[in-house]
């Protein structure tokens, strides 16, 4: 049984008990928003860790992505992506191999994982039909299935699956115009292939056999955004927003048959419209969990998409998203390296957390408040250990060289701190 | 006579056209919007630069702070950090050094600028008297005002003076049981001095003084925040409130005066009540330009504080804020070195343009146009031109060591550009 058919039946499992209790909810809470979809828990019943729940009144959780590519493939350095990654403290690890071997890098990465972990079944059949000399759109149907099997007997937690990507949503993309067309990897494979070969989307017309494997190993859905825009100028379009009513759809019959799902989302977005995205996917999709790409809220900053992708994710989640994919600094330049994923991280984390505030989330702003007495005593051992990356908060303050003085360089004698304290 | 006078006789001056014609818009619209206060032209009478306008309807500018303090003092490194400033596309530089020869560090920078430079005269009196083995509260009024006029005589072109801190807004700020109390080192001095000499603060009784001087030399005034936020738990209490409700009442005076001003703002604000806070300043201060200092949204990202500036600032800014001071990664550890000068700066920018995207403002959205067009085609020297930053852009890409194929090493293959230019 998957967690939504327990919560369908009004059990509350240990899992939900133990979500429960990483957020100080009331278990029954949680089985309620399980049960109407409004929360997820994505854990395969091969796996064994402590489950994080994503949804409605749960802090903003964060996925980074790691993965070797067919031009940069490395087992041991995305080991330590996974590790960094959870150090820093991601909630949740996407592995979109495209390079090496794929079935032992996912194993790998599932057994060393303490996290959920997610992946994109269509890119390793992709690669595997690109090694054999095949094109993309020779794809048979029944090999998608199996890889998406081999995923989940695997071991992961949830998928993503473009199963939006109809034939009607790219009749409308044809007619929107777009700058940057089709950005997402496995949106291009499905379009080249329904484009190709004139037919739906296999995702969609078969969507009950993806809901059967699903079902089977407790995997959550992630309803794919193929379409989503990869320029600000594409934002909002026709296309996205048919894509989306579909992923609504397709959530409805998911929650019907007990099976998981969250909605993906955006992408480039200006940030006057990113609270109308989230409005719009939480509404259309009755409330299930809004898992972003960012949204990057220019496309001008290279080298810097973590920024843009803070600024997206934090206005997003404070408007209810729920689940902020990072983005690194490497983004649209390269692969991430190990430092990549770490600044990634922990830019998401500080965009989830800004949100947590806002939302008035429990405990979120007791941790903001520790921070702040500690500053207010200059006590500098108690905000490092309050600091979301407490080497990084030491190292800077010792490389002014003045770290055993009770300021620091940034005031120094004009500390306002330090005349508070002794004029008032 | 002032831009403000000459707007007020209806002359469209030559500094007026310049920001005009920077800003894409007719001259006539900019004069109207000095003469009502909204816009400023921050520019000493005897200063030679291209001046640029802050307020509604531009183009949100970024300002960089520089400057020594009395444990770190390096004439050469401010300069360093001036060029790197306005390298990175800061629209202003704040010199607020507290350490060395502050007067000849002062007229450095002056000298060297192709932008506005702004002050905080209080620090320069302030160092003074600690030097010469005087309290802050010892402090004399003509000597503050002294110092304003030499700031002024050196050719800044716009002050900070916390005419706000007055006993009232004091008395309501002992009531608000603040976690973080006064963090702004200019309100420090005045609330020490006010406190112990059980008087009002200069700057709001003899206001006058102030004008006339800011008149002389056509300098802006940049109204202070003295009582600003440190701390989320702080943000928009009654002290902020009633200073800024202060701020207005002195904003209209030296708009009567033919002085130019603008306010500043916040700090460290919940996400949620920013636009609040935007919209009480604008409304008490009857829509005068609106300059803040990220805001923060959280306090617990030491080390990353660019970046939760940035989402604060972006924000900030798509609500109607003008004028975004930078925050660097230094920030609450120690001065900044001339590497975050160029963090700090373009986490600002991409705050500051994602709000003109959101804003609608003039030719910002065609920017991202450009740079999306190129990530299309693949063409990757067209992505560095348009790159905020072209330098770290083209360096990210070519630590992947396949900088010569045609995709990055992120997708690889699998790129889908490359797969949707092939099939789509």
């Amino acid at each position: 049984m998957t967690q939504l058919n327990l919560a369908q039946e009004g059990i509350v499992s240990d899992v939900m008990r133990k979500v429960a209790e990483d957020e100080g909810l009331p278990p029954e809470l949680v089985r309620d928003r399980v049960k109407s979809g409004r929360i997820v828990i994505p854990m395969n019943i091969n796996r064994d860790f402590d489950p994080k729940g994503i949804g409605e009144g749960l802090r903003v959780k964060v996925n980074a992505n790691i993965g070797t590519s067919s031009h940069h493939a490395d087992l041991e350095e995305e080991l330590d992506k996974l590790r960094i990654a959870v150090a820093s403290g991601a909630d949740s690890v996407m592995d979109l191999s495209t390079g090496g071997d794929l079935s032992a890098i996912r194993k790998a990465i599932i057994a060393e994982s303490c996290v959920m972990i997610g992946t994109v079944p269509i890119y390793g059949l992709a690669t595997a039909l690109d090694r054999a000399g095949r094109e993309i759109t020779d794809m048979e149907v029944d090999e998608l299935f199996e890889e998406i099997e081999r995923h989940c007997e695997d071991g992961v937690d949830f998928i993503t699956v473009h199963c939006g990507v109809t034939r009607r949503a790219l009749a409308k993309l044809k007619e929107s115009n777009r700058i940057g067309g089709i950005v997402s990897r496995g949106g291009s494979l499905l379009a080249a292939w329904m484009t190709h070969n004139q037919r739906e989307n296999p995702l969609y017309e078969y969507y009950d056999r993806l809901l059967h494997i699903a079902a089977k190993y407790n995997v959550t859905l992630s309803l794919g955004d193929g379409l989503r825009p990869g320029a600000i100028a594409d934002a909002t379009d026709a296309a996205q927003i048919e894509e989306l009513a579909t992923l609504g759809e397709l959530s409805r019959r998911a929650r019907e048959f007990g099976v998981q799902a969250m909605i993906e989302g955006p992408g480039h977005v200006p940030l006057d419209q990113i609270e109308a995205n989230v409005l719009l996917a939480k509404r259309l999709c009755d409330g299930a969990p809004f898992y972003v790409l960012g949204p990057l809220t220019t496309d001008i900053a290279p080298g810097y998409d973590h920024i843009t992708g803070a600024i997206g994710g934090a206005l997003a989640a404070a408007a209810g998203a729920d689940f902020l994919c990072y983005v690194t600094p490497a983004e649209h330049l390269r692969l991430p390296e190990v430092k990549d994923v770490r600044e990634g991280v922990i830019a998401a984390r500080i965009a989830a957390h800004s949100a947590d505030i806002a939302k008035g989330i429990k405990g979120a702003m007791d941790w903001d408040n520790r921070m702040s007495a500690h500053r207010k005593k200059l006590n500098w051992e108690g905000m490092y250990k309050e600091a979301i990356d407490p080497f990084l908060a030491r190292r800077t303050r010792r490389e002014s060289g003045n770290y055993d003085k009770l300021v620091c360089t940034m005031c120094g004698k004009l500390c306002s701190i330090k005349l508070t304290n002794e004029y008032l």
